[in-house]
């Protein structure tokens, strides 16, 4: 256990500055939180990392620097083999805090999302998918995976096929006679696309494809580890495998292949169980790791300009602080969920729980993927108009940090798409209720209430003045309300369209708008403000924490609910003038509360210095004096261009072109 | 008149493709619509533009193509000049159709808005602030600028004021000994700053300073044309005048100046006559025309993925659509509305109307520029995500497309900032209206609904079907009701907080959220919705266009109005299930109705080829084709990285560095 005084050595003071009088207002120690909800072990695992880059040369960049595009790939390529040096984790690591996983992602991802995606794709996504459905003899792969020997990406999606899987046209044809699969990519539209890492760092792929049998029987994609480009001859284009049969070997293809030219990927993966460590990793964690770095940046402008003072100013941002902590406590405590899942998996447990716990966990992390990276884009956005003029300054990196997020949106399956899953699970269990009568109740639990549904759609929202809104269990009430009523209508839309003469398939379709999508939403939003409200509210957090905590639980979840206000009304939930004007006047009430804990909520979780890497982020806050200093360092920043010499002699003819029009 | 054959010059049919199959579905001649909405000689004048600069070198580009910043610079300034010698417009072509200075801008905007910036801060910003509030001495500058003997910019904001002008910190001193003014910048927080043009091409600048006489009285801001840099000399920094007395020259000065990195510019304008035009056609203008390349993007891809049949899909991208339409328009009609107001200057006219017509547009500047700019934000962000991985591919622009319209949340005005403007508006109406008794009545007539103001707080939803809901005189009613809610409810809140002991300017802040604010928004979306409204169903529409020019109209009232639909329930003008579930489905009704019409409306609207610069948004429809050629033509983009040897040779030594944490 560390005294308090060890809490300076694993969390040094910020220097003096303009922000030590916001600092001070403060009504909790920062250093208490941060060991609080991050736990201290895991504080001095995240230090070590971040220690490691500022220290080391290869990490070294400056604030507006320009890089060509090929150099930053040979940068990046280089920092990933440095942090096969470094070996932050080993499996040992790994099994004593898996936690460790997640903080070692935030941290790469906090340092550059291009180095964290490059490393995680070929460690666990190529590697993972492996372990978890290869066989005795792949597991020779993932050992030259973990030392660099080869590098993997992970090929699934097409140019014409990203969410539809199902539509996939690579093909993998068994030849009994040669005992080889023959892989065929049969025209651009199949060729595998997006797929980080292939198009010139890695050796191997893993590659779904259709998989035939001799008899012409479609077995559905299977996977196969392909080895991709040969040495140092370019890869090359084999749009007819028929070409190129004297060349393929057992369980290997060349084929075509594309790396994009923004460094980013996409693609979807439609093995259940191999995408939980996916995205519960980088779809709740990264995508909540990102308001973190642009509410550093943005609370630290109004305040300088003292527009905090103004309710607007607070409005506007510290709904996404609180969001920031809500997600950030969520994506751990998902992680923990998939952690036993993935023991289980280990000890081959085939036991009912654990494929529900599967089923669960899935249901959470596609939900909560699009509510983290919507969460993060538009905290992202916010922050960015808070700056003024600063936000579109290109060494300021607002634009950076927005645009590292998009991508979240997208990948591991796009949030439309994925939301589905989620009203797809909640639906299921409708269904169940429906036939054998058994009580709906989930290992993890996030779908008991539902067990009280006809209960809670009787209910009416209760408070009766702004401060009996002012704590979480008030919007969680109406959470559980919301979540009933519209599985309640999504039930009735599906019904009556399939009664309309629509398959099963357009019955579907169109139940997403309004209904299933917006069902999906409030589920996840339910899940992730109930798991707060406990912690925030468990007798054993410190008392000293306990009002910011809080605080940050009630108002997130009442700026969540204010979303659904329609619906509440429409249902019946809440009417008149009151219930809308408390819950206005509560968010408003406690955004001021708050305010003055803003600067130590936001110094808990930001990144150091190095690692935000924007001049006015820096913590000492002296906003102005960081800008001055490397805005000047500009290339030539102060010198006329070089064509200056011809504007001053070339004057244009005004006019001279235009009777070409 | 021209005749339906010549209209096939003016507007070549669209290559045969994929896309023809969804052209021929269209209920409307996508030719007709071109014509009805933007005129003959507009769009003559529009080719002719498109025309010049896909002819012309020094405006060739190609997708992917990767410049460095400096000579994206020098192309952008060689590309300026240019539009000198091109002399698109010359002011008697102006005064003939002034919209021509609209469709030039968009033109610009449409091919590159850095090239637009560029140039119309010169010939308009600069040279406007300097012929609308100069005097005959200063018309010199106005004459220069127009042959780019000298070259322009507008120097307002500083490092540390953008939005509150009044803190602007840069003075000039009279020295009536030497007859000179003395303009100094006291040190870098009070630098000019976001001063698009500055840094590298600008020779003058209009300099915003407040002004001091010798007797120490200070008379605000005022003007003065100032020499920025000289020759080829480096621009030097001058924190402290007093240095550099002996440089200053009668209405000269040289001081400290900057320019971004990202080619990007921040400026707010004190004075509304001079602001008028920069926000009619930068605010409005500009972002009601951003949508428009991104929703040509997004709407084709997922029509080749056959994703328009899915309400989902529709949902998400065609009340973007309707919103473009109906913003282009409110655009073109407000900036009608300063033209009339700008002859007014010319001649003179000191009439009360004449005052009245510039705070209306002041008024409608201030909300609409937020209105455009913010749900070009959002649309391009849902056409980008619409495209899955393909959205984030450099090449493919759906990034570039954001990041040009993203500046307009901030510059000419932050949002939030300018929206208090719009309701200071509606509030001076209902103050002058307690005073004197008069009738509401502005020039324009954007206003005039509030004197029924008591009537209409009275009134309710009375729509009792999903058919009911489809035409726009529905969400229009809601519309009128919201704003005098809104109003009524923005004032009770000033009162209660002034009553509180709060000044007014405390009072004020703290009626913003909720109150002001929505109240500003509501205001300008019911005066678009008004316009739009009028527009598609005058009579003298073609009777062939008032089909889905309605639905339009329509489609946008009901997305538009349905954000605000709890504080329809709030404040009692709907209640119960029906209301909220009949605009949901008029919603999906009108976008399961526009689909078939998505792909023409998109070509009246979308630019050609070669200005829109995306492979997949190429006319033709060939999706996948464009992109596997334009793809392969990447630099490199089959081959191994340079340092693939490095790779193959050096492996890392896994955990050499471990113990060095």
């Amino acid at each position: 256990v560390l005294t308090v005084d060890s809490w300076d050595i694993l969390l040094p003071d910020f220097p003096e500055g303009p922000l030590c009088e916001y600092r001070k207002r403060a009504s909790f120690s920062w250093k208490e939180m941060a060991v609080f909800i991050d736990e201290e072990d895991l504080i001095q695992f995240k230090n070590r990392i971040f220690s490691a880059f500022e220290n080391d040369p290869v990490f070294a960049r400056y604030p507006g620097e320009d890089v060509t595009l090929e150099k930053y790939r040979e940068l990046t390529f280089l920092r990933c083999k440095r942090l096969f040096e470094y070996e932050f984790l080993k499996l040992e690591d790994i099994m004593e805090k898996p936690l460790k996983i997640m903080v070692l992602i935030n941290c790469l991802g906090m340092y550059d999302w291009s180095l964290g995606t490059k490393y995680l794709l070929n460690a666990q996504v190529f590697g993972g998918a492996i372990e978890n459905t290869g066989s005795e003899r792949h597991q020779e792969f993932v050992k030259q995976t973990s030392n660099m020997e080869i590098f993997g990406c992970f090929a699934l999606t097409e140019v014409s096929h990203g969410s539809n899987t199902k539509g996939i046209r690579t093909t993998a044809r068994y030849d009994p006679s040669t005992q080889k699969f023959i892989i065929n990519t049969p025209d651009f539209e199949a060729a595998k696309f997006w797929v980080g890492n292939m198009g010139k760092n890695a050796t191997h792929a893993v590659v779904y494809a259709q998989l035939y049998t001799p008899d012409g029987q479609c077995h559905g994609l299977h996977s196969f580890v392909v080895q991709v480009g040969k040495d140092s001859a370019p890869l090359c284009l084999f749009a007819f495998v028929s070409h190129f049969i004297s060349s393929i070997v057992p369980d290997y293809s060349l084929f075509h292949i594309f790396h994009n030219q923004c460094c980013t990927y996409f693609h979807v993966v439609p093995d259940p169980w191999n995408t939980f460590l996916q995205r519960t990793h980088k779809g709740c964690t990264r995508s909540s790791s990102r308001p973190t770095s642009s509410l550093r940046l943005s609370s630290q402008i109004p305040l300088k300009c003292k527009l905090f003072n103004k309710p607007r100013s607070q409005w506007r941002l510290l709904p996404y602080l609180a969001a920031t902590y809500a997600l950030d406590h969520f994506a751990k405590s998902l992680f923990m969920n998939f952690i036993e899942f993935h023991i289980g998996l280990l000890m081959k447990d085939k036991s009912p729980r654990q494929a529900e716990i599967g089923r669960e966990i899935h249901a959470l992390s596609t939900g909560g993927k699009p509510l983290a990276s919507w969460t993060a884009q538009q905290a992202a956005q916010e922050c960015r108009e808070a700056c003024g003029g600063h936000g579109y300054l290109a060494m300021n990196r607002l634009g950076d940090i927005r645009n590292d997020n998009d991508p979240n949106c997208t990948y591991e399956g796009d949030n439309n798409v994925l939301l589905q899953q989620t009203s797809n699970y909640l639906l299921s269990w409708v269904n169940a209720k429906h036939q054998d009568k058994a009580p709906i109740a989930s290992p993890l639990g996030s779908v008991n209430f539902l067990e009280d549904y006809n209960h809670i759609l009787g209910q009416k929202f209760t408070a009766s003045s702004v401060e009996d809104c002012m704590d979480s269990s008030v919007p969680l009430a109406a959470y559980k309300w919301l979540v009933c009523y519209l599985l309640r209508e999504s039930v009735l839309k599906l019904s009556h369209e399939k009664q309309s003469g629509s398959s099963d398939f357009e019955a579907r379709n169109n139940s997403q708008v309004y209904y299933c999508r917006s069902l999906a939403i409030a589920f996840i939003e339910q899940t992730v403000l109930q798991r707060y409200h406990e912690y925030t509210h468990d007798p054993d957090t410190p008392s000293t924490l306990q009002p910011v905590l809080k605080h940050l639980s009630a108002l997130y979840g009442l700026w969540s609910l204010s979303k659904h206000m329609a619906v509440l009304y429409q249902g019946g939930y809440v009417s008149g003038e009151q219930p809308g004007r408390f819950i206005q006047h509560a968010i408003l009430e406690l955004c001021s509360k708050l305010k003055d804990d803003a600067v130590a909520l936001v110094d808990v979780i930001a990144p150091p210095d190095f690692i935000l890497n924007s001049p006015i982020g820096r913590a000492d806050g002296e906003l102005y004096k960081n800008l001055w200093t490397i805005v000047l360092q500009g290339s030539k920043v102060l010198e006329r261009p070089s064509w200056w010499a011809e504007f001053c002699v070339n004057k244009p003819l005004v006019g001279k072109l235009r009777s070409r029009m």
